[in-house]
């Protein structure tokens, strides 16, 4: 038996479409529709199998969900949320996947009321390519999902939603939205800031009349993939987490500090030594796990 | 024909096992001789096939040799140098396969005496890992390599040691060793700066109890990929490199302020145009030619 009668998909991109591929084709739902604004990405999404039909009006899309799965920007979040609840069912669970938490369950919290109920939600997978074209059924298998209840959230809705999210193959942990965010930060949030910085430094650089980025070799290819990622995904990642991402940075510009000290004052014995321990604490990055 | 009698490999780490493979297997040398101070490592290239004998004495393992390999640091390279140039052949070739190359080429050339002659090279190939038993005969292939003649290089020898880096699937270019150091500074020296100072960022965090380590996706595990890179050879390459890397960690310290000052400032729409600009500029970035 499904977990789910029917999903609504707001936003079939990358992430919504995967969940909708995995979801059908585990058959963790009865029906998957899609919802959004522009019909070319929900053609794909249906093409691909990873809806059964889609609408542009959010009354039609929403009629009779029990499961309202909000995959849209993080600016028009509460707009769709309000949209698609009028129609959905009255003990409709909702779920965000976002990548800040702590602003989305503010704004989302006193809009979903019971008897249904909101679970803010971020199942940390992804690449640097966006929309239904590149989801994949296997996008979540093996990663991390974190979910921030709040004092308000519905016990029976929570255990769903975890169970929703390990049956596409997610290890899933629950922590305060300010805890998501803090970590997120660190994990994520500063090292796409590191990779743009990257990019940006090399960009416009000439040596001689030589490009630098027609030099690249692997290091600086691997070190700046996801500088490739959506710049307007990432403008509202990066303001919506604004004070976290700051405290980030400014831990970040410290450690390059501390880096040029040692090469300016030729201090080889404490650039090896920093080296050396900054290889080893590389050593427990968590490592996928499958390939 | 081989296009040398005899190489010796002074250093079969990554890249010289990997040289003496490609050379071995393609019939670039009749015969391969390693030298170094470990014979562990020695042993394992000479299982793996990369050399066919060895030697831990000077004299013995470069005696008549007509290519001379040097593929230890650079810190010792001068008396490796000295010690074997003394029993190779009179008219040797040598090279070096350096990442720093002004201080190298202005140490070697006055070493290396007509007939003998010295060339400047920079295999850009490589991987975090390293010694012989990571090497692999396709290590070279479509990667550049950069020669750094100067008024002095014999342009025989310039052509042959072109030949050989091609023969083992190198695309070779020639230019000062100042536009290299500069170069090299930019696109793979910054890079493995940004690596390990965003490692070290991370590290030491705590997040309520949790280590952020635990917690990285993909994101920070490419970007910190070569912040695993061997720390001796990188502190000497920083150190060899400085005024370069000081120059080019200045440039990025300020990219990084750029990206900060604009999240501060909550300015979203000139965030999203710095994103823009960057997701393009990387879109120039040398594609492997192979994957």
């Amino acid at each position: 038996m499904p977990l789910f009668d029917r999903m609504v998909i707001a936003g079939v991109g990358l992430i919504g479409a995967s969940l909708g591929l995995a979801a059908r084709r585990r058959g963790l739902v009865r029906e998957a529709v899609g919802f959004g604004r522009g019909e070319g990405n929900l053609r794909v999404a249906l093409e691909r199998g990873a809806i059964d039909r889609y609408s542009l009006d959010a009354a039609e899309a929403a009629g009779g969900a029990d499961l309202v799965v909000l995959a849209v920007p993080v600016g028009s979040i509460a707009a769709v949320a309000q949209a698609l609840l009028s129609s959905a069912a009255k003990d409709a669970v909702v779920v965000d996947v976002g990548s800040v938490k702590a602003g989305v369950v503010k704004q989302l919290e006193p809009l979903v009321r019971p008897p249904a109920s909101f679970v803010g939600c971020h199942p940390i997978a992804g690449t640097e390519h966006s929309g239904a074209a590149h989801a994949f059924e296997d996008l979540f298998d093996g990663h991390r999902c974190i979910l921030t209840p709040t004092a308000a959230t519905d016990p029976g809705a929570l255990a769903r939603v975890r169970r929703l999210w390990e049956d596409v193959g997610m290890r899933v942990e629950s922590m305060s939205a300010e805890e998501h965010d803090h970590l997120l930060a660190v994990v994520s949030h500063l090292p796409h800031v590191a990779a743009f910085a990257l990019v940006s430094a090399v960009d416009g650089q000439r040596v001689g009349e030589r490009d630098p980025l027609a030099y690249s070799g692997g290091g600086l290819r691997d070190s700046t993939r996801i500088a490739s990622s959506h710049p307007e995904m990432w403008r509202d990642i990066f303001l919506d987490n604004r004070q976290e991402v700051l405290a980030s940075i400014d831990v970040f510009a410290a450690s390059v500090a501390r880096i040029r000290a040692l090469v300016e004052a030729g201090d080889g014995v404490g650039l090896e030594r920093a080296l050396a321990a900054i290889r080893a604490a590389r050593g427990r990055l968590q490592e996928p796990k499958k390939p």
